[in-house]
């Protein structure tokens, strides 16, 4: 059986997104509930989940588990797993941890770009590595079954990481920096480590990280694609489109600033491109899976192959992560 | 006109020991609100204290900058000044440092002593200095007038911090380790960046900052005392005793394990000293200050340097809050 996992999306969730995914036969997503909520707005955040779970029952539902990748596949309905983009909802809190598992977390990253209670981001200048309250979260996190993600993480950070988690950890949504210099995308030695304690990469489809940006081409993705393969093992790589579908502009203005600064932080983007940039025309949306899949193909993927990197590897990724 | 400053206190609040404070001529007191309470715990205290001002107003009342010393020294009373020993309550948002003024907040620390959004604490393996929210906070603190104090800190982010502030900053109650080494007290080539930056440090009197703990000799203290005015000019060393007066062990337990951990954490005691540390019998309390003035004079200081680190030192740098 092979498996299609989008394992990185934060669109402005709606029936069309849903459909749109269905469309191309996504089994599985992996979505952002949260950036800087804390634990009240995520609550808040998981109500409007309940709301699209409701109204949208012939087409998704709450993943749990790796079974449930199954089911919708099965009932050709696309099973929906929660993730967190920052630890904002524990707050300061171990205990709340569990509270966010049983609400259905199964992804949280230590940190998004800045630095956070667990972790140094990636935009921060100095990176000081896993905290103390850092190596706590993530023995707890270990213990219930969620998935540690250092895709907005700092170099350090991530190998402490991946050296303290006892079950294997994740980058959800990033590309590696020898084809693209991004502080979001990730160096070759940090791969190898991820790769070697069985760790997965998303590459993202996310026009600040890729190659000549929204203009990077279908074949310069699949290259870099096979490069990264054999860096990590054909085992370890997937996707996590960072899909952002219909989401206004402010909302990319929110992510990077939240309620940190008063000055203006243009992230990844600039005074001049401060919004989100257009996806590159044959990944408009998830539907672009399918060209992904010509393409890998052209490149010289096997069947096989092709069917671990979109989907296949993270489905045996989840197995792992009860 | 000379004052007497305690620049910190975290007793267990009440009418005992605003009269012990009053008996030890104290003009102004540095008292710590919270530890790891958020904005709306915050509250609560800000609530608690409310009723601490209308049952002892004869003792004491909220201070909000220097002529609050000058009066309170008029009316045999002694002024409170509001201060946080964790950024906690201005969660992830700069615009609480705002609300948080408001209520009378006039220090804060940006580190306990682990890792905060806004630097490094002094328990934490590596330290990565101010962060990108840190520096953001250090600007509106400056603004606003609320002191960045850095007792729990670690030391590049307290260098740091020294050179991003526009105004002086403080240490309101940690030792030089030239001293005693333990990990709250400081270096040599701090305290020297701090006082040239015209920055306070307040000796500590708290048995775990003290050579021979309990049995610290008054005759030792003030010889420290003497180094530490060599090393930073005399108008830069006052008191902050750091006195936990009749606060259970249950206090400093939480003071070290928040809610981050569900390990049990000692910080600066041990498995078979758990609890607050006994103060040494020449500063059982606040009216100890008389055998500092003894002892002050006794290791050779004037009366007027006696008198600057006793009060009139941080009563001039109120004088530059604002």
């Amino acid at each position: 059986m092979n498996y299609k996992i989008d394992n990185l999306q934060y669109c402005k969730w709606s029936r069309d997104v849903f459909q749109i995914n269905r469309e191309a036969q996504l089994d599985a997503v992996h979505v952002t509930v949260v950036y800087h909520e804390d634990y009240d707005e995520f609550l808040e955040r998981i109500k409007e989940w309940d709301t699209h779970f409701e109204e949208n029952s012939d087409l998704i539902f709450l993943g749990k588990d790796f079974k449930d990748i199954e089911k919708a596949k099965k009932e050709k309905k696309t099973a929906i797993f929660f993730g967190f983009q920052n630890c904002s909802p524990i707050e300061d809190d171990i205990g709340l941890i569990e509270k966010v598992h049983e609400k259905g977390c199964r992804f949280m990253q230590l940190t998004y770009n800045n630095q956070s209670l667990l972790a140094t981001g990636c935009y921060e200048k100095n990176d000081s590595g896993v905290t103390n309250f850092g190596k706590e979260a993530i023995k707890e996190m270990n213990k219930l079954g969620v998935v540690i993600d250092m895709s907005h993480s700092a170099e350090k950070s991530t190998l402490d990481a991946i050296e303290i988690s006892q079950k294997p950890i994740a980058i959800t949504h990033a590309n590696p920096n020898f084809w693209y210099k991004a502080l979001r995308n990730k160096s070759n030695d940090l791969l190898k480590a991820l790769a070697s304690s069985k760790g997965m990469l998303g590459l993202s489809l996310y026009a600040h990280h890729l190659k000549d940006s929204t203009n990077c081409r279908l074949e310069s993705f699949c290259e870099m694609a096979a490069r990264t393969v054999e860096i990590m093992g054909v085992d370890n790589v997937g996707i996590g489109s960072d899909l952002c579908l219909f989401q206004p502009d402010s909302v990319v203005e929110w992510m990077r600033n939240g309620t940190w600064t008063k000055s203006k932080n243009y992230g990844e983007g600039s005074k001049n491109r401060p919004g989100f940039p257009k996806q590159p025309e044959w990944f408009i949306d998830a539907r672009g899976f399918k060209n992904l899949e010509t393409g890998l193909k052209n490149i010289g993927f096997n069947n096989e192959d092709v069917n671990k990197i979109l989907g296949n590897n993270w489905y045996n990724f989840y197995k792992g992560i009860n």
